[in-house]
């Protein structure tokens, strides 16, 4: 017999049918037992007196097969009558972690980190990986819309792209090599090799050394570069863009996920371009918020975010023209004037969740930067040779999958927004 | 003005044309220069008398705006008139390390790899990716339809999933740790959180100590995992129905690619499943062919593909039952040989591309496994432990990426289906 899902049985035409799940809870009435059985789709109720109910205890993996009776008082509007149960997946177990059949888990993050296999099971859990990955699908199909390829480039890198700090080290066959921080000048590369716009979703590597709640030492990086553009305007016209495909997108899609976690999304992005100046000003101005050189901090961040809120009524807001300072050596200078660049971030709700910006395509101009930079070319050698073929006008910008994702749906830690995270403590399970 | 695709030029409505790319060619007759145009599309040939043509070199990167000419002789259908020519990008060379407009790039793979950035551009390298892009489009949207969930897993993980050697080791905050060579952990402990039916594509990672043409340090592997299954029949029956998907998709979506490489795909894939010991015995008997204990070697699996295209006219071939020896000791046994295991590769055209099969999902003899194995419980406690909250059977495989591109169309060496290849002696570019 074919099994059916929870979430069908109401809906087929079958008389009898086979489920298959994990026992989500037991009610014994006399000889009579009440199971509640929980699969992907969702929970159903099986009714029986086999024996083998006796032996069943919460979380054990079972199939059942059994008559349908249509019941407006089981959870799902129809039960199974069962005359069989059998035990697919016993348990070993003497209590669980946590209890995860009563709402909310009552066991710190930690705990629920440690039983990803446990703490994964409710509905509600498994949902935030259903926008992930419906994220995942937006940015794939926006972008393949819009004539992008998609790449894969190697994370097993000679030479460090954004500066030597923070970056893991690989024992790469006696050869000390690195993780990439970011796939920029692959994505880069390609562009030059002819594919012209290109993105990538892979896993990227910070070494940072603290613990945050919006930190990940591995994360997901959702990559785009884009040749032939005229300026960074270009990159966020395309940013925009997506955020926008984004919403309607999710709206459609995880209409039940996003009503789990009351997020409620905007009909429409139409995202504010602000210069960085102009930002450490307001927050000066407005809120007597002193920012630091060449930046805003966290709590800059989320001040500037309520302001853009009250006065333009977005949830996001790009912040441009961030110092030459401040970004990596490949950045493309301002023509307007040489201390900016054509750079931009985008807050997201208070919360960076981009980084972007337009990059110095003649190989002169960046072998200069990088001398400026105090860096020595050399060293970047099969990089900046690159350069040497006809590089045209190219930038991109990178989102971080687990910070969209935390944002959506108004996480507190981005580590809810990870199957496993990694960070300074943690490199298990 | 709006930029035109070379391949679009032709088609669209517009009297006058901006296009961008790189100089594939010049011509100059008298003061008349044709020059052929290459973007992502396709080639155009511009004709024009700007004077800007005399600064033009091979593969910089330039605008042309004029008027579009319909010519039946131009390598497109039409041409452009060009009042202006800008140039974009400059070029920075002496010469190139090799032509790449006259056909067949004459260099060796070596030279190619070493310049990724021009030996990609000739739309023939460039097809090899529209193929890839399309293989794993196909994966997903077939795994998609069949209700998997997309997720991410860590690559940086703290003990060795299939053996302990050909791991590359990581310095994560001074603890040692490795790269993952597959998800095979963590996939499965995802179909036990309730996922039931998972896939990952991700890459992966061997140190392999030898460089072959079908070998690579860094991969991508494309994983499922599937629970609730009745065997690895299950599993075999998922993947002919993606081998079945896939050459219908690339069919449609890769016409002119797979003509460039004169691959031709069967119309359906119906895939003989031959125990490992018949295979043996068949290369024995036929070729004379020996092989070792337990397995056939690369030259087996060459012979074997001939006899089983000769025997069943299919270029794909499932070879089953590999005794427990030589499977990971999560591997489930043959309840009816208990020297054998429920598991199996997938040959095409004499090469593995998939190892897959049943996993072993009670706790109990998982862990009676490990220690029959010679292996520590205690060294694989998080993997263990997931297993304690009934587990159910369930199974997976994984195809790797650049091996099934390299198949289809029939390429000499791994390395041209990936864009930066990492291999003992390659770290760069």
């Amino acid at each position: 017999m074919k099994r059916s899902y929870a979430a069908e049985v109401f809906q087929n035409d079958l008389k009898k049918v086979l489920v298959r799940g994990w026992v989500h809870n037991i009610n014994c009435i006399g000889r009579i037992a009440f199971v509640q059985l929980r699969d992907k789709t969702g929970i159903i109720q099986i009714v029986t007196n086999d024996a083998t109910v006796r032996d069943l205890r919460l979380e054990m993996s079972i199939e059942a097969t059994g008559e349908k009776v249509i019941n407006d008082n089981a959870p799902s509007g129809a039960e199974i009558h069962a005359d069989s149960i059998r035990i697919l997946g016993r348990a070993y177990y003497d209590m669980l972690p946590f209890g995860i059949n009563r709402g909310r888990i009552r066991a710190s993050l930690e705990t629920q980190l440690d039983h990803r296999t446990i703490s994964l099971r409710p509905p509600k859990m498994r949902a935030i990986f259903k926008v992930q990955q419906e994220i995942e699908q937006a940015f794939r199909n926006y972008l393949y819309d819009k004539g992008f390829s998609q790449i894969h480039t190697p994370k097993i890198i000679s030479s460090s792209t954004e500066g030597g700090s923070e970056m893991f080290t690989v024992d790469f066959f006696g050869r000390r090599a690195f993780l990439a921080q970011s796939p920029q000048f692959y994505k880069q590369m390609m562009v030059g090799a002819g594919f012209e716009r290109v993105f990538e979703i892979a896993p990227a590597y910070r070494a940072e050394l603290h613990n945050t709640w919006r930190h990940l030492s591995e994360y997901v990086s959702m990559d785009v570069e884009m040749g032939f553009i005229d300026s960074a305007d270009d990159l966020m016209d395309l940013e925009e863009g997506f955020i926008n495909y984004l919403l309607k997108h999710l709206k459609s899609a995880c209409k039940t996920e996003l009503e789990m976690y009351g997020a409620s999304l905007p009909e429409k992005a139409e995202i504010p371009r602000i210069p960085l100046r102009e930002a450490q000003e307001i927050l000066l101005e407005k809120y007597g918020k002193k920012s630091p050189s060449g930046g805003i901090d966290a709590e800059g961040e989320k001040l500037f975010s309520d302001y853009v809120k009250q006065t333009y009524g977005s949830d996001f807001v790009f912040l441009t023209g961030y110092p030459v300072s401040k970004r990596p050596m490949y950045t493309m200078p301002d023509p307007a004037d040489p201390d900016l660049t054509q750079s931009f971030d985008l807050i997201y709700k208070g919360l960076e969740i981009t980084t972007g910006g337009q990059r110095i395509h003649d190989y002169e101009m960046l072998r200069q930067n990088i001398i400026k930079f105090g860096l020595d070319p050399e060293s970047f050698s099969f990089y900046l040779n690159s350069f040497r073929y006809g590089m045209p006008p190219h930038g991109g910008f990178a989102i971080g999958l687990e910070r969209l994702t935390m944002k959506v749906l108004d996480l507190a830690n981005i580590r809810e927004a990870t199957l496993f995270p990694r960070d300074l403590k943690r490199l298990e399970p």
